[in-house]
Order: structure tokens, then C-alpha cells, then sequence
């Protein structure tokens, strides 16, 4: 349910109102719109009178959240969440340009794609450090070696970090290293590892699960904000149809969509959502047309010879032409690179 | 296979060329590009020596289609086809918006709505006067009465028409009332009406199906290429995929997809695609950010009361507003409104 | 809507019912179950005053429709329908068992296999003589000289025959030679071809598509039941998914969802659903064990030189064996071979 | 590399060969077959000089395994694995019944459902503890308190006991009390819980995820296997397409499929794959016709009170009644149950 304080409402008018949800064993969640206190309720529906709620001193009204997610929903909290790491502000007017190699190599590797990417107008750094294979028998990552490498090109170029963590062990390992928390596809829906990415502080890129609908990718974020953790942000990468002339299906009518249903900022990673290097530039301007909040794009100075995933991964050259189309593209939905 | 011919031969020569290939039982196809004649032969491909074929005088190179589409493809005709329908030349450097109702209801509303496109900028009506419906005792159409009212109203407006055909036998009645002969989703393989439409004048717009690849898409436009009619329009409007939020997936991926494959025009309709009529905006500057050569765009006076797709419809203050932004997006590729 | 009428209801005061729906603008379509007249009444909702039809003497109940599919629903026809085709009732205790060659390609091949699959129990001849190909460039079938020799094969060996109509102008010469009329999965929402079979008084065999829903598939067969035909025959074919291995993903679940939605005979083709030849005859048991009315199988005596589908075409010998372990399993569910 | 050794190589000349690839850095993995010992060497192809390994002594055959997974390849292994578990060999001649209630709820359901399940014809109790729910609201399971009512359960009724685990750090304790580890369809791509139940010496259930291809799935297998554990026990369960009406498409065609690529045993889920309860027997009978080794089955004695998935359960006499009809169908295929 969710309960709406009057305007003025004191703190301590509040905390009882929470106090006394709380002792019928809902779990409360709370946030703050047009000066007003917005509760959620969650637990058992039964477990309150609610017209009787609805007549406290302190309520302004009740009502249902009738989506499956609460936190994750525009009813619960209608503005755009914005989340801060290093220098931008992701879901802000600014968009989040993310970009870097698949696999972290080595040094010269990724300290030279950093400055690449940071020069070209990229914020985060991205780069996987322990790689989810379909096969057992393909480059796994250099692990917390490759954590070190990614932490220390970011820093000497002022990114921030984005890394993928992919078993619930390693989320304190990984928080020490990346500013953000990847959750990939195929762990959309591990449920250990979103209540542990739920409980650290770090902001949660989630990416969607090649088979999943919106609603479900949508509880995913409300799995990691149960637990506390509400910086989480969205990313579209690809679904999973007939089509097999491109990796995947970039389903970009998931951006309007989610920005409809949720107030979590998402981006797209046209790199996996088309598998094909020259695709990746005509999908990201799409995705920023469409009103993402960002890009996540592999970049490699010699894809040819890149651990993984070389074929989708844009020569530096071609990420600044990019940036630079996006840049125009941006201005028309009152957007800044 | 592909016999190209060196720069410079005369007409004379060329004509042996194809009538050589003719007698063989090859069917020849002929375009130009770079000053040289180039053949597609389509047969047997036993039926010649071609070897021997590569020492003819005036051949300068022979090769595999290796695609299973010849005259769509590039390797065929590598410059883009450009396809003029009234005031526009459709896969030029200006953008075809074709816009104006699902369906032909009446004079009062097709007249109305083809002020209001034309006025934004549109330079095509569509309309359906036949329409495929799942249901059969769905509205089905106004039928002739209904084109009738689309040429008029299209003629006061100076707006070129589309229009579906949805069998063999009405080829020819629509090719008298619509500029280009609009293919259905559910019929891209109906063979019998690709053979008809291939044996028409006029452009065709080649609707993708729900469950179509690319591949075979562009196999449908070879039917209609092999029967003699060059000019096809491809038109993206979404894909079958378990995601039910959207009435289909709009697969923008297709647009590079096939601008790399075939020269053909490709066009895409956000409005069958999304289904849902604030998404649709989203889509069509996604759409011409991803490279598309036009939209086909459902638009309505009053979408509460039409008899189709109601739900989907632009009103016209939403279609002005959203050629204003394409505009700008356009010019980010050097494309124009 | 519905309208059931009291047991006993003599012939005139039926007729007087019908005539009163009629004239309201309604079309009427009449049953007969457990001794009652049920009669589909279909058109604009509002044309009647139900409340009152409800209190006409003769009117036991009046219900909704609530399907999409009326003809088709098993709420208006509850108990099976049988069609009686040659020496097969279908949709009956028995099952019908269909195969044969997929294109017919002389006569020699054509006659060997209808021998054969006759002796192997089969009581209908499959054969295709207009072939929907995804090339314009690919074998499109022997036309009505491919029909001619299907028909004197199936004579030969007591079968009967089916074979498909690609577009509404040829219903009317494959019902000079076919027993029953296929509709391929590409034309399953073709509408004007459904009208034309909907016309003519030969049963339809009616392939799903390839990317549609049962209900779009009912509602097809609504198409041609509501312009007259009611002897429909449904057919799994397989589905696309994201699968690649085999052709298609043969869809099991939908032969007990057809038998509890409609009341019309399902049969399911494992050669095209599966697309591999040692693939068809596991797929051929478990559709029967599904509950499938009958099965239609490619068979051909030289399948390595077969013009079309060889390789999932079955050699004689091996349909031999397949029906001798149908006729077990069919046993299972108290039906007989 | 695929590595056969000579008949009757003595274990010490066996022993050495195995040394040697070793210290070459491969991963090697043995097998025998035919009275031969057969050695997959997974790792750097380059790592050997494969034509010298041909002429060791000892060697018979040295090739490429050229699918991608290796030791769940029918070439390395290419008799049928069969699993012993409790009563049952899964991938014997018995095929092997699996049922129970989604959730263990408590003792009286657990214990009341076990007997009717065994009673049946059972050999495996089915029954989660830890539960995998899209909404973090949903009823999660018991915990450990339910694994210890399914083993109580289980051993009063002679049954052997499989439940899902769904974290690395759980494999430990579900291995106390289960005798099969199940790996959920959401987790069919969770490496690290893949690698812990790789290092279990229980038998794992493997599900296919709701969009993975077979090649995919037998990769996860491939991550167990390379791991330690070989006894890997595919299921499939139902993949997503665009069809709604059952909760998913139960794709038989895996069945058979699997079985030609694969020496593991594979059985099938008719209970999610479906989602509907009189759709469960027909699948389940299909699935066996289809070639599976086995059925796992949702069975609750009051489904609709049931806390999860009471909608897809069958009641225990319409269990007795599918086992009743599985039984003369497995005949057919050789096989008992």
C-alpha cells in the first residue's frame, strides 16, 4: 500500500505513522515528493485496517500499488531518481557515457583505452575483471588483478569505475574496487546476488535478462531495493529472438517504457544488443533518440586482437565520431553530454 | 552470378552480353553503377561456362550473389535506390514521413487529418479502405468508396497515398487510386500477391512480418524484384518477442541491418510497432537516428473514436511536435524533412 | 451471442427463431447438442434486446460468447467434430494418418510412395504441386500437372489426397483433384484466400503459423467457418523461437489447449515442425500421446535426391515402424490406427 | 582433443599418457568405451604437437571434439550415462518419476503427498525449501526446516529426495539432505553456483532457463563436468515464445535432440513447462513417447491451497491415473517404469 502524509506533516508525526506500520509487521519504505512523506507498505495486505489508516491525523490517503514492484514504481516515488558517481549524475540531464574494453588484458591495454574513452567524453569506465562464459573453457578474467588495473587507469583519467560482479562472495571484493556493482544478464534473476548487491552501498547497474520481460526485469530492481539499496540503474542489452543476423534484439521500446513505469534511471549497451561493430553507433544514437539516460560501449584500440568480444567493440577513433552525434542528438530531448 | 562489364562498352555489345546469357535460360537482370553495366543471372547456375563467360570480350569480372537475394542486394546495385512518389524521392536525402489514419472512415475525417499531416510536413497519406483483421467480424473497411475519399483528399493536400492491397485480384483497383501498393505484415510471403504487385507500375511498401528475419524479408522484396518491379520500400513494424507490455518489438537493429545488405529504401512504423501511442514519438526519432529513410505514422483527430487503432494514434499536435524533433535528429546524418 | 433452445423444439419454431435473428442484421449460425438447437448469433451486440430473445417460448438460455472464436468455440459446438474424408473420419476414433511426398516431382516417385505408405496404413496422400518457396528462384512445384498425377496415385491405393492452394483464383482447381485443402502456415492470416475456401465445400487443413497465438489460429479458422465452410482441420507445424537447432520449435502444448478450446480435429505435422529426418518419428509419438487426431509426415523412397525437405523426409521403411508404435500408444488413449 | 587409447593398454601406459597431457597445462578428463580408456584434453589446442601424440605407443586415435561442449558429448562418451540415485537408475531402462509439491509447507502436506507419490510409483520426492520467486514479497521457502521435513518424509516412504539449491554457499547444506542438487532454470548460467555444485559429489539436476538454446544448456553441463562432478541430469522445463496461453512452450524437440548430442540422461517438467493442470498429462505422456528418461511433477493432495503453483499440480488420483497410461506408453520405447 501506499500511504501519503499531508504537507507539513512533523518528523515525529511521521516516524509514528512508520512506527505503527512497522509493529504490524510490514516492511515501510519511505521517500519524499512535492513535500510530502510517501510510505510503502509492504507484507501482508490483511495485516492493517486501511481505512482505518487512511483516517490518522497525520494521512493524507491510501492507496494500492497495484504493480508487482513498489519501490522500483513512478506511484511510490513519481521523480527521476538521480545517481551520483564521480563526476556525473546518472538520470540527470546529463547523459552517463560509459565505455571500455569487455575484458580487462592487461595495463598498457586498459590504461590506454581509458584515456581514449575520458577524452572522448566517457565518464565511467567500464571492464570485466571475472567474465561469465558459456563455456568452461574460455578466458574466465584476470580477477582482482584486473579490478586493480581498471581502478588505477580510471583514476588517473577521472572515471568513475563499472565492473561485473557475478557471485554474492565477491560483492565486498568488488565494492572495493568499482564505483558501481554490474549485474549481468544471466544473473538477472540470481536472488543471493541481488540481496547481497542490496545490502552495500554501491549504486547497482542492472542489466535484463535475455529472455525477460519488463516487469520481471523491474522486480529484479525491486529484489536489490528490499533489501535497501535504491541506487540501482537499468540497462537494456538485448533480448533473445528469431533474429540471428544480429547477436540479440535491442529492444529499445524498453526505454520509453521503463521511464513510463519507474523512476530508475536506464541506459542501453547497443555493444551486446547487436553483436556487430558497425551497428553499435546507428543503436546508440537510436537509444539516446529513444530517451536512454546513457551508454555502456565497448571500446578497444585493437579489437581484432581483444580477449572477447572484439567484433563489437568500436575503435577509439569511431567512439569519438559517436560522441560527437550523440551530443546533437541529446540537445533535441533537452540533454547535455 | 554477377557479370559485370568494362567501362565504356558500347550498347551493342552489352545487348550480346545479356542475349548470350538469355539463351542459356538465365534470367538477366541489368542496373548500372560507376560507369558499368552490371547483370544479375539467375538460373541453373550450371547453365554456362563461366569461365568462359569471365574471357568474353567485353566482361570484366564474374562473381557469386553469394546472398540468397540477387536484385536486393548490394553486390547487385551498390548505389542506394531511390524511389520518387509525388514530391518525394524516397531513400534520397529527405526523410519520407508518410502519416494519416488506420483506417478511411470517412470524408469528414480523411480530410481533416490529411490537412493537419500535410501541413507538419508529411508528404504521403496512408490509409486502409481494405483491412486485414484477426477477427472476421471485425471492421473490415470501406473498401473503393474508401480509396476514393484517400485520393481526393490526398490530391487537395498534395500528398501522394499508401495504401493496403491485400489480394491478387485487387492489384490493379488500388494501383488506380495509391501511388504505392502497401504489402501487409501478415501477407509478406503470400507469393500470389508479391507476383502481382512485382507485375505493377507501381512502388511497393513491403511490410516486415512478426516473425520474419531479415533474410527472408528481403527474399519477399526479390519476389517482387524477379517479377520486373524494382521499386520496393521496405517498412519495419515490429517483431513477435514473449515481451507482451508492447504489442510488438519494434527490432530498430534491422534498419542498419539492411542498409548494409540491400540499396533498397527501408521506412519504419512506430505506431504498429509500440502500439501504445506516447511510446510512439520515442520510436520515431529512434528510428531516424538509427538511419531509417522514412516513418509511416498513424495520426487521428479523435484516436477515442476510431474504428481501428485507436490506442496507437498520434492527435495532430503530437505529429507536428514530433516532425519538429526528427528534423533536427535528421540533420545529425545529413538527411533533411 | 448464444441461444439455446429448449429440447423438443419443433422444426418451424426454430426456424422462426433464426429468421427473427436474421432480420435484426445478425448472422446465424446453427448446431445441434444433446437434443438442443444452438445457434451462434454474430454481428453488432446492441442489434437485439437479449433480455428479450431470452423470454421467446422456444428459448431455453441465452449466453455470451465470450471467445473471440464463436463457430470455432467449443461453447457452441461441444461435442468433436468429425470429417469424413475417403476411407478416415477425422477428429474420430481413429486417427488419420497423412503422408506422402513434399513435392510431387513425377510419376514413378509419386506412385512408389503412395503404395507404400498406403500399405504402411495411411489413408491419406500428401503431395504439394504449387510449392510457397522463400526464393523466387527455388522449384515451384509441377501445378496442375503435379495435381493430376497425386490424384490417379491416391485412386491407385484407396486414398484420399491433400495438397495446398496458395491464392483464392486456384481453390477452385485443387478442389477439382484434392480432397482436402491445405492452407500453409505462411498464408494462415491471408483472408481473402480464407473467404475463397470458406466457399467451397472441401475440408481445409489449416497450418498454424509460424508466429501466431492458438487464438489468432482459431480465429483464422473463424474466417472460414463464418463464410459457410465448417469442416476445418488444424495443424501444429512448429513455431519460431530462438531455438536454431532443429527448423522449428514443434509446440505440443497447443494440440490439449486446441481440444479444450474448440471442438475441431487437430493433427500435427512432425516433418516441418522438427526439420530433421531421426527427429520426426519421436516427435510423431509424442504428438499422438499429446492426444493429436491425426499426423501428416513426409515420406519419400530417395529422400537424398528429393527436390524439397529431403532431409526430413522419412524413407519408407522407417514410417513402417513409426506407425507400428503409434498404433500402441493410441491405444493408451482408446484410439486405434 | 579427443584421445582414444589402444584395447587392452596396460593402466600404467594409460597412466602415463595422462601424465604427459597434464604437464602439457590441458585439463584431461577419462572415459571408457568399448574396452578402450578415452581421454578428453581440454585446454590451449596448441599445447601438444597432436600429430606426435597420434603415434605414442599407447595411442589409437587422436580427434577433435568439435562441438563446444566436451565431456557431455556423446564423442567422449558414447554410451548412455546412467545415474544412480536411491531405487532408480536415471537413464536406465526405468525411467525415473519424480513428484512432489512445489513447496514443502509443512509436515502434514510433505508426509501426505510422499506416500501418495510413492504409492503411485514414485522413486524421487520433489519439494522446495530455498524458492527462486520474481517478487521479493512472494513466500521464499522454508529453509533448512523444510529440507529436513522432505528427508523425513522421503525416507519413511523409501524415496529418494531432489531440491533446488540456488546459492554457492547452500550447496553444503541442501547436500545433507538431498539427494539430488536441483539447479534452477533462472540459474542454468550462474558459474559460481555451477562450480560449487561441480565440486559436490551429488547428482545435479540441471534445468534449461527459459532462453537458452540446447547448445547453451549442455555448455552448463559442460561447467559441472569440468568441475569434477559428471552426474549431470538434464531437464527441460519450457522455454519462452510469444505464445500466452501456457505459461511456457515445453519444447519436446529437445528431448530428442539432446539424446543425439549427449550421453547425460534428460527428463522433462510437464508441470512448468505447461503451467496448467489438465495440460500436465498430456505432456507428460508426450514427453515420455518423445524419448525422456524421466518426469518430474508437481503432485499437492489440496492444490488450491497450495502456497505456490497450486494451479500446476495434479492431485495424487490423477497422478495414479498418468503413471497408469506412462506405463504402456514406455513399453513401446523398451522401457519400464
Amino acid at each position: 500500500m501506499l500511504v501519503v502524509l499531508k504537507p507539513g506533516t512533523p518528523e515525529s508525526a511521521a516516524a509514528g505513522v512508520l512506527t505503527r506500520l512497522r509493529m504490524a509487521g510490514l516492511a515501510v519504505h519511505r521517500t519524499e515528493h512535492d513535500g510530502r512523506v510517501r510510505i510503502a507498505a509492504v507484507g501482508e495486505p490483511g495485516a492493517m485496517d486501511w481505512d482505518d489508516v487512511a483516517k490518522w491525523p497525520a494521512v493524507e490517503s491510501v492507496s494500492k500499488l497495484a504493480r508487482p514492484f513498489k519501490l522500483a514504481s513512478r506511484a511510490f516515488h513519481p521523480h527521476d531518481t538521480v545517481i551520483s558517481v564521480g563526476r556525473v549524475a546518472i538520470g540527470g540531464v546529463q547523459l552517463a557515457i560509459m565505455a571500455g574494453p569487455c575484458s580487462v588484458e592487461g595495463e598498457e591495454q586498459v590504461f590506454t583505452i581509458a584515456r581514449a574513452v575520458a577524452e572522448a567524453g566517457a565518464t565511467v569506465l567500464r571492464g570485466g575483471a571475472y567474465k561469465p562464459r558459456t563455456s568452461p573453457y574460455a578466458f574466465q578474467g584476470l580477477g582482482e588483478e584486473g579490478l586493480k588495473l581498471l581502478r588505477r587507469a580510471a583514476d588517473a583519467n577521472a572515471l568513475a569505475v563499472v565492473s561485473e560482479v557475478m557471485e554474492p562472495q565477491l560483492v565486498g571484493l568488488l565494492a572495493r574496487y568499482s564505483d558501481i556493482l554490474q549485474v549481468g544478464a544471466r544473473n538477472m534473476q540470481n536472488y543471493a546476488l541481488l540481496r547481497e548487491v542490496g545490502h552495500s552501498d554501491k549504486p547497482v547497474l542492472l542489466k535484463r535478462g535475455l529472455s525477460n520481460t519488463i516487469e520481471e526485469w523491474l522486480l529484479s530492481a525491486e529484489h536489490v531495493m528490499a533489501h535497501g539499496n535504491r541506487q540501482v540503474i537499468l540497462c537494456e542489452r538485448g533480448i533473445r529472438t528469431f533474429e540471428t543476423y544480429t547477436r540479440n534484439t535491442l529492444d529499445l521500446n524498453a526505454v520509453p517504457v521503463v521511464k513510463e513505469l519507474s523512476h530508475l534511471p536506464v541506459i542501453v549497451d547497443p555493444s551486446h544488443g547487436t553483436g556487430i561493430r558497425d551497428k553499435v553507433a546507428p543503436m546508440a544514437r537510436a537509444a539516446v533518440a529513444a530517451g536512454a539516460d546513457g551508454l555502456i560501449i565497448e571500446v578497444h584500440h585493437d579489437p581484432d586482437r581483444a580477449l572477447s568480444d572484439g567484433a563489437q567493440s568500436l575503435r577509439p577513433e569511431q567512439f569519438v565520431e559517436l560522441v560527437r552525434q550523440i551530443r546533437t542528438i541529446a540537445e533535441v530531448l533537452g540533454r547535455t553530454v
